[in-house]
């Protein structure tokens, strides 16, 4: 990665997958699988593990891939090729974690900066839903403007009765691009020499407390931090720092009554020029009923460009795409 | 028309254009176009005038066409070319209209049963999208399920401060499909002899009160008609009533404090197995409050498949898709 010249695709591929079982999934558990089989799978997607860490409730690598006894994330960016891990994932979570139903699916994206450079399927959205309709009957969906910026997604929203999640799940996520050069530099080894200095100095370690922080600072440049928190709770950041291309995106599922506060802690880290935000919050989730009024989500220095929500089966979905106000 | 054989595209596309000028255009009226001229432009559309109507704000055309003072609206079905429309619209309402600004542009439409049977550019979203991004820069959405039931939409939603259409305005569109037979007859010569004799026998005279009537029954079966109300209102319905290929359309800007109650009439009328529903409202509608809880729209005997929120510039959009509820 040269600073300068070479072009990175930070946007990422987003896969979670939430499994059960048709009697009770007492003795189920994703976490039973072994690290081996993680990584032949992560083989064929084109990405590996660089980092680990685990508490009571979800194991956490570097890359980013959170395992929960019945959930299952993974989030890569390059040119890695995500889809090829359905199969065997399916495989693994059946045969060593004793699951044999998948209860929801959520694959998700951004548009690529520079779709031609992915690999098959995934330079074309409706290649990657031929691929994931293989295994899942979903529904597909692109928010935003098909034309311009725009994120899409894939999700069972089953039309029939069907078993629905009703542990309380929320997850925020917020895709950043054009961001303020000076706070891109702290992602660098010329500023900072660890991933810790460049965790604290851009103030990551301040936005969430009680995390366990498993930052990752590449070389020359990048930076990749896994957070875990007790109850299954997780936060994941991701930067590309070149100019040309820069790009950080922000995720959690810790439960908040509104993400206001949290967004806004977000902007003053990060100072996006422009940024794309997904609020998912299922009917037990607390974050819930302030997503009903769209009309809250304004933030401080920014103008709000897109909105919509989306009412599914079990979830409520919020988009936004906002950029920095005029001053 | 083969009722029971040929295959029909119901689906119809609409496109709505507010046109207005740099200084005032009290002097501009887009009603100055003469007829041979709306004729010529038609012909590439691969439509023609059936019947006309007028009062003192709205002059209507079967096939669907509505021109007021400074807004037009086309509504074509079958494998009719509505874009070509475009380039000579502009040019007639600029030289015989006299306008020389755009306001606003919708064009939508429900995805095609059969898409491979329309021409260039309309057999798919992003090829219309490229014409139309020819003319104005817009932005392009697709409401509900990419892979399954949606609904296309380009509008200008403009991202730069630009004039808005500031005059209250409204549009509430059905799209119903699987009707029920016994009410598809009366659209039929076997049943009904004349045009007035399905709009009564159905009850669409009483849809909406003090609304001059213009309706057409096609041989051997087949229903448009156009209403036109005092202040510039309109409403429009088409059957396609062929059992395989059913659809039905409605669309209205009349304004309501909420559609419930029309919506409720027009399924009443139909019964339709499901229909997509969308509403626009621009803000100083009165139908723009109610809106804004989308959990309201329920209606007794359909179950909600979809529902979505979109919040434009100057316009609120709610699409769902509703299906009959198991008996």
């Amino acid at each position: 990665m040269d600073v300068s010249c070479e072009f990175f695709e930070g946007t990422e591929k987003l896969l979670e997958v939430w499994f059960g079982n048709e009697d009770s999934y007492r003795e189920c558990d994703l976490r039973k699988i072994p690290r081996s089989a993680w990584e032949s799978i992560l083989e064929l997607v084109k990405c590996e593990i660089i980092s680990f860490k685990k508490n009571d409730s979800i194991d956490a690598y570097v890359l980013s891939m959170f395992i929960s006894k019945n959930r299952f994330i993974l989030k890569t960016c390059g040119s890695t090729t995500l889809l090829r891990c359905i199969e065997p994932l399916l495989y693994v979570a059946k045969e060593i974690g004793g699951f044999d139903e998948v209860l929801d699916v959520f694959y998700s994206r951004k548009n690529f900066i520079r779709p031609q450079l992915q690999d098959k399927p995934h330079s074309a959205f409706e290649d990657e839903v031929e691929v994931l309709e293989n295994f899942f009957e979903g529904a597909a969906y692109c928010m935003g403007r098909v034309n311009r910026d725009c994120w899409y997604l894939f999700t069972l929203n089953p039309i029939m009765p069907a078993k629905l999640i009703e542990t309380p799940d929320q997850t925020l996520e917020l895709i950043m691009q054009n961001l303020d050069p000076k706070v891109m530099k702290i992602f660098t080894r010329e500023v900072c020499a660890t991933a810790k200095e460049a965790t604290v100095k851009s103030g990551i370690d301040k936005i969430l407390s009680n995390v366990t922080i498993d930052d990752y600072l590449f070389k020359p440049c990048g930076y990749s931090m896994n957070g875990i928190m007790k109850g299954g709770y997780y936060m994941t950041i991701h930067v590309t720092p070149e100019a040309h291309c820069s790009y950080v995106s922000f995720e959690t599922n810790f439960p908040q009554d509104g993400y206001h506060d949290l967004v806004m802690r977000l902007l003053k880290i990060f100072k996006p020029g422009k940024f794309m935000m997904t609020i998912f919050a299922n009917e037990n989730s607390i974050a819930s009923e302030s997503l009903q009024d769209y009309r809250n989500l304004t933030f401080y220095g920014y103008s709000s460009k897109e909105l919509q929500i989306c009412h599914f089966k079990n979830y409520d979905l919020t988009y936004g795409l906002f950029a920095k106000a005029p001053s």
